[in-house]
């Protein structure tokens, strides 16, 4: 077993949908299988998604109930990997508050991730500081358990910088205490980003364009029946385009070959099928019908494993505050590790 | 007794001078003795010192001890009042970081106190992000301990803005938790910003122009007699000024009515005093050895009393040690009734 360290997590603001899973879900949980790891952090980070929705708690608070079942439909497991709530360890506020120290406000404001999601967002009122802080935040959740491996998308390698920045200053300023993480993204290219099934770049609630780990069989069906594949593909004797065709997209992400065997015989691989989409004489039904036997077959035993915990919500509870109470130790370890190299342990 | 609760302090970067005292330290240790506040809590405000001393910690860890040691010097009785240090209580930050949703960022960045004092000190790398949002941190300090009452310098006003907004925010959002502070100026004009020993607007310990608390006798004597005065007054018949005339504001601050009986029975009062100066045949030293007699039975008994706390240091810890865990009750209570307003009170 390695020294290696994994924190990573979701904002409870929904339910998890598949971009979630193969952008990192379905990795997480190979990883935490390997064995290969000192320990594993999966956080629900309800205090992030509050910085953004702090006027609707009752939806984070929903969230993090499905989340928290999401994470068990998928292999998450209790034992192997430490599953805890943000806003229930207070020592990573501490550690925010300090590393704010460290960081110039023209720093935080330079970050492209959050200049990106504040033009996304519509935020009447002006930004919240606390929405342009959370990279700080961030710094301080993947360093509160010394993480060497932080799996999360694309997207965030920004926010990785901003963590590594502020360890090597305070590493400088006071003492080596702090670990500088490095990002683990996912090694399939069309798993990065995962468009909605409307082939939109983002898959979003309110679009409707996501397909849920909670879908029942028929949602799923419905979902990819209705998929956007190639505009131009009007007969099935035209020749279709597989870039950007949804359906493809998500057939390169989730596609076997031994899917072929179970349920298209007549190829080998997905090369030959995207060829012969290309050349025409494949109608957009057929690659659908595929699409959909590969996501039942992936998503089935999922949703079956999440309805049997969600018999006992109890139980999951239980599950998160013993998981709050192994991080908050480890939290409180580098907490007392940085006040004291920052002298300010003055009792101790 | 009233249900009024009082909330100050100071931020450890120095020991506390005449300035502080005549500002709010003589007022402070007047309204804890009146006892009719129901709960007195004063804080050493660290966490806020580091925010732009964070590249120091040490300097800030050696004036919590000089700070307190004045405290116990004027007269502050921990029995009557809660003396604290801000970082001990780590609730404060998990308001923060809760607060720091309310606020836009253009909000904090008008703050005309911060803008004034980002423009006095010299941030070479860019203001730290902590020093632009101590406002926000201000407010979870006065709010944590549900203050009515908030006894600072005139130049504190926007800051008890910041924390009302942010109180009626979070009430209105939430629930009806927090409680809105009301400002406690100093009633004497030449108190609220008394001017250095060389008539510079503002005490400094880098230009040296600064009385302590701590400063010797002979210490004392030394500054005000080359105290800046009037620079037209150079004959003593010569008419002088007082507006202006550090000693005569410093006389302002300090002289009251039974002194002239003690040390200056020529006059009846002050007034007789600074008619005399204007009109001219009073010289700078008479008014400086008059002044001197005032500051130093002023300032000899808290001398003393410091002096005796010094030789303890260990016990002035102790005390702040059970401060602090008397501020922390009431710091949880807060938290607790916060938490369960924004429903984040997953486990209880």
């Amino acid at each position: 077993m390695s020294d290696k360290i994994i924190l990573t997590g979701d904002r409870p603001t929904g339910h998890l949908h598949i971009g979630h899973y193969v952008g990192s879900l379905r990795q997480r949980v190979a990883l935490q299988n390997t064995g290969e790891f000192k320990k594993i952090f999966i956080m629900i980070a309800d205090a992030q998604a509050l910085t953004d929705n702090f006027a609707d708690p009752g939806k984070v608070r929903r969230n993090i109930t499905e989340v928290a079942l999401d994470y068990l439909g998928i292999g998450l497991d209790p034992e192997k990997s430490v599953i805890f709530i943000q806003s229930q360890i207070p020592e990573l506020t501490e550690l925010t508050m300090y590393y704010m120290n460290l960081v110039s406000l023209a720093r935080v404001e330079r970050n492209p991730t959050v200049k990106a999601e504040i033009q996304q967002k519509n935020f009447g009122e002006g930004v919240p500081t606390g929405f342009v802080c959370y990279p700080i935040s961030q710094a301080s959740d993947i360093t509160a358990f010394k993480a060497t491996t932080v799996p999360v998308g694309e997207d965030q390698k920004p926010m990785l910088e901003q963590t590594r920045e502020i360890v090597r200053k305070f590493n400088d300023i006071y003492a080596p205490v702090l670990v500088e993480p490095e990002i683990l993204l996912a090694s399939n290219e069309a798993c990065l980003r995962l468009p909605g099934t409307d082939g939109k770049a983002k898959m979003s609630k309110s679009i409707g364009n996501c397909i849920y780990l909670s879908d029942s069989a028929d949602d799923i069906k419905k979902k990819i029946m209705s998929m956007y594949t190639d505009p131009t593909h009007i007969q099935v004797n035209d020749p279709g385009h597989v870039e950007g065709n949804t359906v493809f997209t998500y057939l390169d992400a989730f596609c076997k070959p031994e899917h072929f065997g179970r349920y298209l015989p007549d190829y080998a691989n997905l090369d030959e099928l995207k060829a012969h989409y290309e050349h025409g004489g494949l109608g957009d039904v057929k690659i659908k019908k595929f699409l959909n036997e590969i996501l039942q077959e992936e998503l089935e035993p999922i949703r079956k494993r999440r309805e049997e915990y969600a018999k006992d919500i109890p139980a999951v509870y239980d599950m998160l505050k013993k998981g709050c109470e192994k991080a908050e130790e480890t939290a409180a370890q580098t907490l007392a590790e940085v006040k004291h190299a920052m002298q300010i342990d003055y009792f101790s």
